[in-house]
């Protein structure tokens, strides 16, 4: 399929561009920039062995721009992963919160249905859960009360894209659910790489254990836990990104409107990720406990067997691949 | 106070035009006239013996027509009535309600920021309560699932102001939840003239009474209420319009971020209206029963006290002023 990648080189965008070129896809990809650089699109074709990824340096705000690259091909579908996503920094700034992912994801939409592409896979995020009611978490889980902008987005557009698609049949839809994605590419080349101190753990993790931070702060030890910290479903970013290539199927079945957690269905705790990185690369990282951040729930995993059942696709890297690829990457950042 | 209406010339815009000008405010006009006309303000000034009230026709959407607007004059607040409210059109075209409900107010935010302008009062409506988990409702029931994009729109605004404001303690927001406007001011000069076959009761009972419509369709008579159908708090335009009025006190005393319920604390069943009506003006309205709508529930009304205890503010007009203050504007519209 052609398909027109939107935020393609950021962190999940880049790592989903190699995962779509593997597969035989056709990929353009669309990105402003504002948190990453085309280099990744460079380290991309390293990977893939293949001549420079056509990019167009475009904010999906700009709906003049956006058509230009829409007539430019004739496309089959978007992966949709452009928008704004540093939770602290959408408490501070919720209005371009709002406009950055609500207003260009609307505007994106709408060049889309004028040029006939009504295909879309959308990156949402388990935090549309809110505290979640079960666990582990399914898709039919009711969404519950984000605690930032940020995560109101998310839950926002899911709603914004099943009401198009329920006006407008043409359209299929995709929600996927991220959990905790983390990793890198097991070559090295391409990883997370924030600018700032990290909003993330695993981020923030490599760079203590690389001595840019002196350690890394853990919110909360008391939370009925196992251990007490704070329980996630890490997934490795190339099984996430794997996930959207399958998605693929569903669009190409006509699926209508459908929604998919991604994560492995493993919780670990923040605690069981220092352990699994010092193990898996012998390296020490040190921390302190700090209070509880506010909104931080106690626990949060998947129940990711509708995405097994209905694309058989299903997380394929443990914890250690995890540690061990993040690690990979944040060494090559300093050579 | 000086203040910029949104949408002022629309059903509840130009009569809160009139309680602002008679309670010694200063008044100007944004409205699109999409769907509505500036008739009504010349009637306003009509109502009020005034001169003609400043008046531009903009898109709240178009940035640098508002900016213009907002360069014209120092405002103290907005009251912020403009979008598009067709229940049943928002199932329809979604992506419009979502452009212009959404993408329309945070362009309007932004202009206000810049302009120093951070104070406003915000059109929402008790359709963000879903089916209310307690009735009468007051203001700290969570809100609930939507059963429509205008109805999500107006959910989605309320978190939007409320980040905002969170974010940002120099805004004071103000969120008016209206229960079930109708009625027409009294002079029968203005009131709810909707395009087409109205989406609400009150029109179409008055079109019905005056031979428009063949006969009021209700939607279930088997709902858990006394006489089967619909309950729902009916308040007088005026009292509603009034409501904003008072909500400025708020505004004026530097809320932070406040949510009001406006409705009168008493609900009617649809039959109940329909007896009203043909007792207050000695008409027959013919009517038959028709299926439940989806989306629709049983009983909805409000515990005002709230806006009584804070504001001062309470409905005055009971159901027959309604009832006749509709009929005198509808004869009047055929004159």
């Amino acid at each position: 399929m052609n398909i027109l990648v939107t935020g393609g080189t950021g962190y999940i965008g880049s790592h989903t561009v190699v995962e779509l070129l593997t597969a035989g896809h056709k990929v353009t990809v669309v990105d402003n920039l504002c948190n990453s650089s085309a280099d990744s699109l460079a380290k991309v074709s390293e990977i893939c062995h293949c001549s420079s990824i056509p990019f167009a340096e475009c904010d999906i705000r700009d709906r003049a721009a956006l058509g230009r690259v829409m007539d430019s091909d004739r496309f089959d579908a978007v992966i949709h992963f452009a928008g704004l996503k540093a939770v602290g920094e959408s408490v501070e700034k919720p209005w371009e919160y709002y406009d950055n992912n609500i207003g260009g994801t609307l505007v994106l939409l709408d060049v889309m249905r004028q040029h006939g592409v009504k295909n879309i896979i959308f990156s949402s995020s388990a935090t549309v859960y809110g505290d979640p009611q079960e666990i582990p978490i399914t898709e039919t889980c009711p969404k519950g009360q984000c605690t930032n902008p940020y995560g109101w987005t998310k839950s926002m557009l899911e709603q914004v894209l099943t009401d198009l698609q329920m006006a407008d049949s043409e359209w299929n839809v995709v929600l996927l659910r991220y959990f905790n994605p983390i990793g890198a590419h097991p070559s090295g080349l391409i990883g997370e790489n924030p600018n700032g101190i990290p909003n993330n753990l695993m981020p923030y993790i490599t760079q203590t254990a690389v001595g840019i931070r002196k350690e890394l702060g853990i919110f909360g030890n008391d939370y009925p836990t196992p251990d007490g910290t704070g329980v996630r479903d890490y997934i490795h970013v190339v099984d996430l990104a794997r996930g959207h290539v399958a998605a693929l199927k569903a669009i190409a079945g006509k699926c209508g409107i459908e929604t998919f957690n991604l994560g492995t269905g493993t919780g670990y705790s923040v605690l069981d990720v220092v352990r699994a990185f010092e193990k898996a690369n012998g390296v020490k990282v040190p921390y302190s406990i700090k209070p509880r951040r506010a909104g931080d729930i106690a626990a949060c995993y998947s129940d990711p067997s509708k995405a097994f059942r209905v694309l058989g696709w299903k997380a394929e890297y443990g914890i250690e691949d995890m540690c061990r690829h993040s690690w990979n990457f944040q060494k090559n950042l300093l050579k």
